[in-house]
């Protein structure tokens, strides 16, 4: 990504972890959530939220400024969605089973440690419940901060509206993950990428970009280049997420290796690599896929398996398709530096390594 | 509770029902929450909210009414806050390892049950991960919903702030009874009555009543008589709570009984029987409070050492000095249908089998 997109959406994270800060530090805020035992949640949730890259808070206020929204007035709605992002997240992890979020413990996990220490029963468990309530926390003062931006009236309603519905969506599209995680169904392609559209398109850029011009009354033609932008890049950045599941290194994820393969995620690799193996095959492939006591020598067997099978190939020409529609949509985009941002997205999704 | 009381109450409930089912059923929602194993997320949810007694929604509407409010402008809100109360419910069920909600199975069990129908493998966790994720849905249909109500925007916009924040402290509470149960920690008798107050009088009594009186744009004097109304209403509701969790029958209570004592929760009579006992009693119901293996002898000894340690006659003092506040605070309402509803739910909690 060239250094001055990088500078543009570190400065957006910035501007965006403020507002949050000066939200979760309010007395009222901090009084809400004192416990006995732990006096500073509001703290937890800025950290954990920090350690965020802020994609979504950044493209809230990038789809603000195409719209021709001035001034820093979005930042409360896009710091509101981190907010969901975060409480999502932890909620993602128990169900997950991940141990490790953004380099740093899972929310759980940090619970079950801290639970740990202080002598008390049943840490794991605890932790998890603790987890849920700090998620669900999350994403109740998210609707409360969304409704602190300063715009008509009208606009922010249409955004709370748009988000209820929306992030009700994310919660369906996980159960189907989560569903197809454990179950024997063998989904076709257009089902794995149904569910892509959905989740990772949808919740990560189309909402995000959509909701920020909703804030500056965009007109619907401009919602509509925006969010044909979002669902191409949205589909091409979950496929990296695959690769990147399969290939990449422990150190630059923060998450360790072949965790979707131990999960047995029925990730578009996995299903061309299914669809593309003989009965045998297949078998072993099963074996190892979920399978709680992965081995790296497994991890490599797939990693194999899916240049052998030319699926590796095939999903690349898939991703440069998509690269190619983002970038035709892109064309109807008012000039300026945030469409610059928006393309620079485009070509890091392609290369990124995290 | 009088006849004419519980028919408000059941008319009020079919009303607030009608609006629920009516947001649920738009093509827009269902669309949202379609999956290809569950064409009924919607249906779930309703027939899941449904089987309360919609206290809440009730006490949203009467707010309303006893702050001028007119007709039917209150109920998405109403309908929005059992839509929560259901999502909540449906974690806290995970949290405290209840495995029956209001005479059926609690959300995760039913899916568990559905997953073992489908040969899904691991439906016990699965089935908490899916009312994880319907619970999450349910939170952000609540501000979807909220948002459609017909009043002032500044008004629905004040409320919806005060939700945020509110419900927030709703999952901080929770945290804090999820660590006491698990912890030794020895509360005292004011921070038992502290998390009543926050728990269950805020969010049960406060909250509600509040919120149809703020979307009716009540006076502040108007809203501080509400508030200590439901201040006192609201922790004698809990205490009854926890008394029929110690004995009430499983039957009436649509739960089994002694799991208060099963889960080792740290209620005001617990409080109360420990600060009364010996070192060697106190050993004794250590080893009953929490235990796995629960009998009806344990139970039973609990409910006699409650007696015989006078913690009884002391909670109903407790209750009849509460019921009193709570009767003081009717007294600066404006008369009419509205107060007579909110004086029999005082009699009804001092009286109530369920």
């Amino acid at each position: 990504m060239e250094a001055r997109i990088r500078e543009r959406l570190a400065a957006g994270k910035a501007a965006i972890l403020g507002a949050m800060e000066e939200f979760l530090n309010r007395p009222e805020t901090r009084r809400s959530l004192d416990l006995p035992w732990e006096h500073d949640l509001p703290g937890r949730l800025l950290e954990y939220s920090s350690r965020g890259k802020m994609v979504r808070g950044n493209l809230v206020l990038l789809g603000y400024e195409l719209a021709g929204g001035k001034g820093a007035a979005a930042l409360p709605a896009a710091a509101a969605f981190e907010i969901f992002q975060s409480g999502i997240l932890m909620h993602d992890d128990i169900i997950d089973g991940d141990q490790v979020r953004r380099g740093r413990p899972a929310a759980h996990k940090a619970f079950e440690a801290d639970l740990r220490r202080a002598g008390a029963r049943q840490p794991g468990r605890t932790g998890e419940s603790l987890a849920i309530c700090l998620g669900d926390i999350a994403l109740m003062l998210t609707f409360a901060l969304l409704n602190e931006t300063r715009e008509p009236a009208r606009n922010v309603s249409a955004v709370t509206a748009y988000w209820g519905r929306e992030f009700a969506r994310v919660g369906a599209a996980e159960m189907e993950d989560t569903y197809l995680a454990v179950s024997d169904d063998f989904p076709s392609e257009e089902r794995i990428l149904d569910l892509y559209r959905g989740k990772t398109a949808g919740y990560t850029f189309i909402v995000p970009l959509l909701s920020g011009a909703l804030l500056a009354d965009a007109p619907e033609e401009l919602r509509g280049a925006l969010a044909d932008y979002a669902a191409a890049l949205g589909v091409l950045f979950q496929i990296k997420d695959d690769e990147l599941g399969l290939f990449g290194q422990a150190e630059a994820l923060g998450k360790p290796v072949g965790s979707d393969i131990r999960e047995g995620k029925k990730t578009i690799f996995w299903q061309k690599l299914m669809a593309a193996s003989g009965p045998a095959e297949r078998e072993r492939l099963e074996s190892i896929f979920g399978c709680p006591d992965l081995t790296d020598g497994m991890i490599a067997e797939v990693r194999e398996a899916l240049g052998a099978k030319g699926v590796l190939q095939e999903v690349e020409t898939l991703s440069a398709g998509l690269a190619r529609e983002a970038e035709a949509a892109l064309g109807r985009l008012p000039e300026g530096p945030a469409r610059q941002v928006l393309g620079g997205l485009i070509e890091a999704s392609l290369r990124r390594r995290a």
